[in-house]
C-alpha cells in the first residue's frame, strides 16, 4: 500500500469543514447561561444576591486557568519527551483539544445544560468541556506517533460524542460522584486509546524503533508537562465539586495522594533498576499516578490518610505497569502504547473507581453529619430510598459502564482510522515530525560559538 | 561607521539613573488605595461592608497573576524561536517589562489615579501597567534583534508615555469600551513597533540571515510562550471588565474564539505549504489572533458564536499575513518585522476594533436588558444622550486615534533610536546573544556521554 | 574509601519506610478542619455566614497554586541550569518536595493546628508546607550535585523538624511579622544549607569541574523557573497574610521590590563585566533577591517607594555577591555554593529581616490607623504592653535565632550527612546525572535531519 503522509487538502478541509459545522450550531443553540449574561443586573435582585461575588465565575475561575494549563501544557508537554516528536505532540494536542473544547460544549451542552431552546453555558461548561478534552488527550498518549493529524480530528469527533454521553448515563442516570474523573475521564479514555491501538496495531513498528525513546533535553520538555499536571491536580479534581467543603477537601486529599505517589514511584523505579538507577519515565509518568486514583474520591471523606494510601498504592502499579506490564501488552496482546496510558490512566483509573464505590459504601452520619451527608450526596434532590449500599453499587456500576463504552467506541473509531487514506505514515516513519511539519535545518555548527573562540575546520 | 557594542557604562547607567528616578517620583506621588490600606478596616465599616472579599483584591488577584505571566513568560518565550538570540528575547524582555511596569504605573497613575495629592495604586493598576508593557512587548518583537538593550529602554520610555496619553484618550476622552485593548495594546503596541523597525531599516539585514531562523528545541521553547499566552487570554481579556457577569462573559467569547481560531490557522498553514506540511511560526503565532481580534469586544454581547467568527477570520487572516505580508513589506516598505507582529497584532487589532464599533452600534435593550445596557456602557456616569450609534462611531474614531499615535510616536521615537551610540550591532551580528551575553563554551562531547559508554577519540 | 552510588536498596527503602511511617501518623494525628470538613453546613448556620465564599478556600486558593507552582517549577527548573544535572535538579527537588510537604504538615500542624487530638488541617497548612519546603529547596541549592538522593531525605526530615521548630519560637513565641519569610525560610534555609555544605567541603570538587557550568539550553530551561519564581513572588509573599487589605498590600510592595531589582541586577552585572556584558547567572538569580529582601516587610506599610529601595539594594548586594563573596566563600572559608543561595537568600534574607525589624519600629497610628495597627500586628490579641519598639526589638531577636537554628542545625545535619554510605559520588562525579538516572543516548547523528536532505557519511 501506497502511503500517502501529503495532507495539503485533507487537513485543511477538514478543520474548515469543522469549524464552519461548530459556527452554525453555536449559532443556533448557544447563548450565555445567566451568570455571564447582562440580565445578571436584574437576576441578583430577584435572587437577592448582595454581592457579585456569587457570580459562579469567581468559585471557579482560579480552578477553570490551572486545568486549562493542564490541558494544554500539561498533556502536550508531557509527550515531548520523544525525540523527534516534539512539534507534533505539542502542535497536535493543541489542535485535538481546540476542536474538542468546541464540539464538547455542544455535546455536553445538549445532554446537560439544555434549556429546551438553546444550551446556556457558563464557567462550568467550560471546566467540563476541558475535562472531556482531558479524555481524548489520554487517548492520544496511546497512539502518539502513529496517526496524522486528521484522524486525531475523526477521533476527537466520536471520542467526544462517547464520552458526552458516558457522563451522561454516570452522573445523570446512575448519579455517581466522579468530580475528578477517574471513571469517566481516565479509564474511559485510556481503554479507548488502548482499544484504537490494538486496532491500528503496526507490526513492523521496530522500524522506528530508533526514534521511539527520548533524548536529554526532550526530557527535560517532558518534565514541565509533568509538574504543571501534578501541581494542578488539586485543581483538577475540585474544579467542579459543590462549593465550600467540598472543593477544599478535594484539594487536600489530591495534594496528599500525590505527595505519597512520589516517594514510591522514585523507590519503585530506583528497586526495579538492576543499578538502582531512576528512570525519567517513570519519574514523568508514575507520579501523576496518584492524582488519577484519587479523582473519584477526591470530595468524599477518605481523610488525609486515606488519600495517602491510594497514592502509595497508585505510585507502586503504575511504576511495576510501566516495567512489566507495558512490554507484555505489546508482544501479546498487540497493544502499543506509547505513552503506558494503561499505567497512568488505566489502571489507576480502575483504582479510583474501586475507591470510589469502597468510599461511598461506608459513608454515615458519624462521618458526613445529616446534612453533610445530605449535601455531598444530593440526597435531598430526589433519591429518597438512597443509601451508601446502593451508592456504592452505583459507582461500581458507573466504572463498568464506563469501560464498556471505551471498548465498543475505541473498536468502532479504530476501524474507521484504519481507513488507509487518512494520511497516517508509514510504519518506518513514525514518531517522526518531519512528516506534517517543516523542519528547521540545523545550523551548520552544532555548537554555539562563543564569538571569542574560532572554530577551526576539522583536520582529515 | 564603527560599531562599539560594549554597554559597560551606558547600560548601568542607564538603569540605574531610571530606577533612581523611579523611587524619587515614587516617593512623591505613590501611595496605596484604600483597599490596600491599614484603613481599610474603617473602611468597611465606613461602606457597610460585611466582608473582607469585597475588597478589589479577590475579584481580580487571579486574572492579575494570569497576566502577569503572559507578559513575562509569555512574550517572553514567544521569542526565543530564534536560534541564537534566546537569552535576550527572555532576558530583554524582562528588563524592559521591569522597568515598564514602574514607569507605567506613575503615567498611567497622574491620568487615572491621580486624587490631586497622590497616586493612589491598587491592584487595577499593577494590571493595567502589565497592559502597558504589553503594547511594549509587542513593539518588541518587531525589532528583535536589532537593537541594544539600551535603545529598549528608551524605547520603552516613550512608548509607555504615548502608551498612557493614548489610553487615556480613548478611554476617559472618547470612553470607548477595549477591555482586552485591541485597540490601545495590540494594534498600537504593532504599529508603533513597526514605525520603529520602518526608521531602523537595515539594507544589509541578510548578513545575519542564517540566525534569522530557528531550531528544533527553539522552537518548542517558543511553544511555552505561545501556549501560555493562548490558555491566559481569557483572563487578560476580563481582568479589567466590569464585576460579575462581564468578568464572566469576556472569558467566554476569548475562550471561544481562540478555539476557532486554532484550526483556521493549522488549516490555512497546511493548505499554503506545497507539500500540506505545517509551519511552526503559523502555530506559534498565528493561533493567538484570536485573542487580539476580541479584545474589543470581549464584554459586548457578540454571543458565542461571534466570537468564533472572529477567531475564524483572525486565524485565516494571520496566516495568509505571515505568507504573504511580511516579505512583501520587508521587500517594498522596508519595514523589516522579525516577528510578524503585524500579522498577529497589527490587523487582527484592526480586526478587533472595527468588530467594536460594529458591535456597539448594534447594541439594544433586547440584548442586554435596560439596566444591562446602561451599566455595560457606564450611560448612568455621565452620557445623557448616549445612543449605541454614538457609541460605535466613538469606538471607530478609537481605532483611528491610536493608528495616529502610533505612526506618529514611532517616527519620533526610531529617529531617536537611530542615533549611532546606543550600542546596537552592526547588521552581520544581528540575531545575536553573544553580543551583549556573556555565553557558555558548549561541552566539548556534544552528546552526552552514558557513564557506560567510553568515548573512543575521533581516529584521523 | 570506596563510594558505592548504587542506590537500589537504600533509596527505595528510604522512602517505603517514610511513607509508610507518614501514613500511620496520618491517620492517627490527622483530620479535616472545619472549612473542609463536610460539617461546614452546620458550621455556617452556627457562625451566621451567609455565603460559601467565607470559606477559607476562597481567599487563599490562588495564591496557594502559585507558592505550589514556585516550589515545583520555580525551584526544579532554577537549577536546571548545569549542564549534566537537569535530571536530577528537577527529579530531586520534586521528591525532597513531595516528602517535605508530607512532613511538615505533621510537625507544623503538632505546634500550630493541634486541638489536643488531631491536627486539623486547612489550605493554610498546605501554604505553610509548601513554604516549609521552600526553605528545604534553597539548602539544597548549597549542596546541589554534591549529594545523593538518600542525603535529601534525610536533609529534609532534618530540616523540617528544625524549620518548624524556628517557626514555632518566631512567629508564636516571640510574635514577629514575617509573612514571606525572608527569615524564617529564605535566611534559615540559606544559612542551614550553607552549613551543611561547609561540613560536606570537597576538596577536589575542581575534578567535576567541566561539568560545573551552563549550556546554552540549560540556561532557558533555567529562566523558566526564574520567571515562575519572580511572577508568582508576590501571591508567595501575601498567601498567609491577614484577609484584605494586608493580603493587597504585600502583593503591591512586592511586584514594586521585584521590578526595581532586575534594573539594578542588570545594571551590575554589566558594570562588572570586562566587556559589559550579561552574566545568565545574574539575571537567574539577583533578580529575585527584591522578593527576598520583600519578605518580612511585605504586609507593612514599607510605602511603594520603600520597596523600591530595597529591591534596589538587593539586586546590588546580590550580584556583587555572585561576582565577588561566592570565590571568596569556596577559597576562604571552604563552603562550595553550587547556586549561589548566599548571594540569593542568605544576604537579601538579612537585609529582610533588618528592614522589618526597622520597619515595625516605626509603626505608628498615622501610618496604620488606630484600628489598623491593632489588627496588622496582633495588638488586641495579647500583647497588652505593646510598642513599636518591642516589635522592632522582637522582629531584630527573630533574625538572630533564626540564625543560630541554621548553623546549629546545619553542623548537626553536615555530620550525619558525611557518614560514607549514604550513596553519594565520588568528587569527579559530582554534577552528573549519569550517577543516579538511566540516560537516554543521544540519537547516533546529533542534526535533526529533514527528510529532503540527504546526509551523506562523512569521509575519511
Amino acid at each position: 500500500m501506497i502511503w500517502n503522509t501529503n495532507l495539503r487538502w485533507r487537513l485543511p478541509v477538514a478543520c474548515l469543514l469543522l469549524e464552519v459545522a461548530l459556527i452554525a450550531l453555536f449559532g443556533v443553540f448557544v447563548r450565555y447561561d445567566m451568570d455571564a449574561d447582562p440580565h445578571w443586573v436584574q437576576e441578583k435582585v430577584i435572587k437577592n444576591l448582595s454581592t457579585d461575588l456569587e457570580n459562579e465565575f469567581y468559585y471557579r475561575y482560579p480552578s477553570f486557568q490551572d486545568v486549562h494549563v493542564m490541558i494544554f501544557v500539561g498533556f502536550g508537554f508531557l509527550m515531548t519527551f520523544l525525540q523527534r516528536y516534539g512539534y507534533s505532540s505539542v502542535g497536535f494536542n493543541f489542535l485535538l483539544a481546540a476542536f474538542g473544547i468546541q464540539w464538547a460544549l455542544l455535546m455536553q451542552g445538549w445532554l446537560q445544560s439544555f434549556d429546551g431552546r438553546y444550551i446556556l453555558v457558563d464557567l462550568e461548561n467550560l471546566i467540563n468541556a476541558d475535562f472531556c478534552v482531558g479524555s481524548v488527550c489520554v487517548a492520544f498518549g496511546a497512539v502518539l506517533g502513529k496517526v496524522s493529524p486528521v484522524q486525531l480530528l475523526i477521533m476527537t469527533l466520536f471520542q467526544v460524542t462517547l464520552f458526552s454521553i458516558n457522563e451522561y448515563i454516570l452522573l445523570n442516570l446512575l448519579e455517581v460522584k466522579d468530580s475528578g474523573g477517574s471513571m469517566t475521564i481516565h479509564a474511559f479514555g485510556a481503554y479507548f486509546g488502548l482499544t484504537v491501538a490494538w486496532i491500528l496495531y503496526r507490526p513492523n513498528l521496530h522500524l522506528s524503533k530508533e526514534r521511539q525513546s527520548s533524548t536529554y533535553h526532550s526530557d527535560l520538555f517532558a518534565m514541565i508537562g509533568t509538574l504543571f499536571l501534578w501541581m494542578y491536580w488539586p485543581s483538577f479534581n475540585s474544579a467542579i465539586s459543590n462549593h465550600g467543603d467540598a472543593q477544599h477537601r478535594a484539594v487536600i486529599n489530591t495534594y496528599c495522594s500525590l505527595a505519597a505517589c512520589v516517594l514510591t514511584s522514585v523507590a519503585l523505579s530506583s528497586a526495579l533498576h538492576r543499578k538502582g538507577k531512576l528512570d525519567m519515565v517513570h519519574i514523568q509518568n508514575a507520579t501523576l499516578a496518584g492524582g488519577v486514583g484519587l479523582g473519584t474520591v477526591a470530595e468524599l471523606m477518605v481523610l488525609p490518610f486515606g488519600s495517602l494510601i491510594i497514592g502509595f498504592v497508585c505510585g507502586i502499579v503504575s511504576t511495576l505497569g510501566f516495567v512489566y506490564l507495558t512490554p507484555f501488552l505489546e508482544s501479546r496482546l498487540h497493544i502499543q502504547d506509547t505513552c503506558g496510558v494503561h499505567n497512568l490512566h488505566g489502571i489507576p483509573g480502575i483504582i479510583g473507581g474501586i475507591a470510589g464505590a469502597v468510599t461511598a459504601s461506608i459513608a454515615n452520619i458519624d462521618l458526613y453529619g445529616e446534612e453533610g451527608l445530605a449535601y455531598a450526596f444530593g440526597i435531598e434532590r430526589s433519591k429518597l430510598n438512597w443509601s451508601p449500599n446502593t451508592q456504592g453499587r452505583f459507582q461500581a456500576a458507573g466504572l463498568f459502564v464506563s469501560l464498556a463504552m471505551a471498548l465498543a467506541g475505541g473498536v468502532i473509531v479504530g476501524v474507521i482510522l484504519r481507513l488507509p487514506f487518512w494520511g497516517q505514515a508509514p510504519d518506518e516513519n513514525c514518531f517522526e515530525d518531519a512528516v506534517y511539519w517543516e523542519i528547521p535545518k540545523e545550523p551548520k555548527s552544532t555548537a554555539l560559538r562563543s564569538e571569542d573562540s574560532s572554530i577551526k575546520p576539522p583536520e582529515p
